[in-house]
């Protein structure tokens, strides 16, 4: 399946959480299967930290979209009967207006006077792009890990609009070792001196090592203990006995190494610093007195929560927070802890048991 | 109690477990009370990453021992009843030779050219100070994480100089999520401009921004997500709402800032480095095919083992597999599994329970 992305450009200023406002900016989505008639089919898919609108299908770069295993034709969510929408976030590196974007007012790169955005934020302008393409009301609006706070934030910033919201390996806010993983991330980044203070664009260079480094400290969090040690265990690379060097002993090295320089390759630091400080953000009970059942009170979706036994990022407990929450609000709440071995990216991979459920939801509860 | 250290100067060839060799070391070392006549009443404390000889009392600087909550007069560990020796393992940068000492062949600092070190090198050098005290075997030897794994060694490398073994929030070997910590946080390290390829001392420079973020990474594993829950939670630092900038929001962020800046202060890159590997090399059973049973077969002390239930850097399971080992050996072992808050760091804090059974440990067990 032959995906292309469009473009829109929004000229209606954007007044952000922070206070800041955005005069401009543009969106890049792609979208996947037929809107009806009655516009009532459409499935909005939120991204996380490092991907992009390109959910499903092939890009004329040939690459597969992140979830392409879950979304398109005959897949849990079928392209057949849905409309399925992705959207580059506001402040991400994919084609929608970040921090590598020239900001009108200097005629050069934002860099980091890119306002700081947060998740209400995102959910506002993903509300607008709908608003363009002229539907009311989405079938699902869905998202896994920080694609689940977006459509947490949707069922309760447009609870009219949101007919069934699917949070996956998500949480109500992050924690204080959340914070901390990301904000040793950031200070990689950000004490890197090609950073610049966030204007390396006008160097010609790039944060590298910080961001490879912030890259390497995130990656370790999305795996399991336990299949890290399946896969990689104590395995040196490439030889029987150690070197004793500060070269690459073990394959956990290696491949650590290695995703670090692939992400530096495409990800854009001031990018990473932006998405991290929106997950830090986000806790919608903060303004009801940190009481979650308040903050979700207003929402009206039917709501299908799934967590997976081994993600210690955003563990099964976090998903349970949310579903008390929900259910002592009397809201229509489906829960599953999925027993699976691959940590917080298990909702990227293609579990029988995760695939089955998905497929089963939308096959009998989402009406298109 | 106001210690002071002492000095000896070893000048018989060191094998390295590497295959390098060392002409010519110094190892500083503090005791704490007095060698009865019969020389069998020392019990030698191996330290662990960060930490140093200086164990217990208050030092010239003013500065208590990392254990002297552990070891003094009247606490778990009576100073009245034993004599207690810490040392500076190898390599380390608080008075022993290390990477900041002069490299007798060029004149200059070791720097990175200082030869890699394991546990069983700082065991052979540990027993060597032993000798040149006169002592010929250990009432006990006793460490914790890290300095467990030295603990254990002991009990094989030199069975008949053990009496008690005493291995505390340890673990036979790391897992591959522990190596890739460690990795990340060297990379940290190796990829600051001013680590200069490990030379940094001729620059008159220290990599300080990559070894404060190593130890940011390496901070947040000692502690339990609970206890940083309980700690910071999500306050904010002296404000009531967020100010949406890169600088501090939260108080787990302005104290883990604190930490990194703080052990950049006193810690040398290159020891962090040189620790970090010998965690990583540690795994007395994989010179007999991975057979940890195999590789304990030899001990012929008594052992305790002790856990922390909250401990995610080496849990439980990883004290559990020392004991299953010992066991199946037939050997003497008591084990403990302390149920305490504090993760990692709980073997260096007075819980009660920790501390009860320590004192009852050496009160019954372990004879001067």
């Amino acid at each position: 399946m032959q995906v292309t992305s469009s473009k829109l450009s929004f000229h209606e200023p954007l007044s952000l959480k922070s206070g800041a406002t955005l005069d401009d900016y543009e969106l890049v989505y792609e979208t996947y299967g037929e809107l009806n008639a009655a516009k009532s089919n459409a499935v909005l898919i939120c991204h996380a930290l490092n991907a992009s609108h390109h959910v499903a299908g092939v890009n004329h770069e040939g690459e597969p979209g992140w979830w392409d295993n879950m979304v398109g034709p005959g897949k849990p969510i079928d392209t057949r009967r849905f409309f399925v929408i992705g959207v580059n976030n506001l402040g991400s590196c994919f084609g929608s207006t970040g921090p590598k974007s020239i900001n009108p007012r200097t005629g050069q790169a934002y860099g980091s006077d890119f306002p700081v955005v947060t998740v209400e934020d995102w959910v506002q302008t993903q509300a607008r792009l709908l608003d363009q393409l002229g539907i009311t009301r989405l079938a699902a609006v869905m998202g896994g890990s920080l694609g689940g706070m977006q459509a947490l934030s949707w069922s309760v910033q447009y609870p009219e609009r949101v007919a069934h919201c699917i949070v996956i390996a998500s949480t109500p806010k992050l924690s204080a070792q959340n914070i901390a993983f990301n904000d040793v991330a950031r200070q990689a980044i950000m004490r890197d001196p090609e950073f610049h203070g966030g204007h390396y664009y006008a160097h010609g260079v790039v944060p590298r090592r910080g961001l490879s480094v912030a890259r390497m400290i995130g990656h370790i969090t999305y795996l399991s203990d336990d299949d890290m040690a399946e896969k990689f265990g104590r395995t040196l690379r490439q030889k029987e006995d150690f070197d004793y060097t500060f070269g690459v002993e073990f394959e956990i090295e290696s491949y650590l190494r290695y995703q670090g320089e692939k992400f530096s390759d495409y990800f854009d630091a001031n990018t990473y610093l932006l998405i991290t400080k929106a997950l830090d953000y986000f806790d919608p009970a903060k303004a009801h007195g940190g009481d979650l059942q308040q903050a979700l009170k207003s929402a009206s979706a039917q709501f299908l929560v799934v967590s997976f036994t081994t993600d210690w990022r955003f563990p099964p407990a976090r998903s349970r927070d949310i579903v008390k929450a929900l259910v002592a609000q009397r809201h229509e709440v489906s829960y599953a802890e999925i027993d699976a071995p691959h940590g917080h990216d298990a909702f990227l991979l293609d579990d029988a048991r995760y695939h089955a459920l998905i497929r089963q939801y939308f096959n009998t509860r989402v009406l298109p």
